[in-house]
């Protein structure tokens, strides 16, 4: 077994209100800062142990199809790197 | 004036409790998943328009600091991408 760190992120899809994103956008512009668009997102990095990158990537994706995502209202991705 | 889209990642420094990760892993742990640590962060991609990217990198250092996070507890990096 080897130490991954599997990294999900997960942001809303495309047509989902966000409000929060919304409001930091315009606190930036409150500031002075000029941007034509602002998006958040939820990354978690999972520190696990697997055989090998793909079964630590079949683990992580699994966390964010039960947990870690929403599938009506998110889109996720996830990488893995070797800790 | 090019198109650039800074990513901020904005995440707890080390020390600092972060009961929602904690929170996040225990759940995981109760649907059968094994994992060593769990860390979350905070994403924001910003669409903003610069001379080169380094000036987009400037600009979104500068709204890290000033609202996107708290120096007391946050460390955050940047990474710019042409749009």
């Amino acid at each position: 077994m080897t130490a991954y760190t599997a990294t999900v992120t997960v942001r809303l899809k495309g047509g989902v209100l966000d409000p929060e994103a919304e409001t930091t956008k315009q606190a930036l512009e409150r500031l002075g800062f000029e941007l034509e668009d602002l998006r958040s997102a939820d990354r978690f990095e999972v520190d696990l142990e697997a055989d090998d990158a793909g079964a630590a990537e079949a683990q992580a994706t699994e966390m964010a199809d039960r947990l870690l995502a929403n599938p009506t209202i998110h889109d996720y991705d996830v990488e893995v790197t070797e800790a």
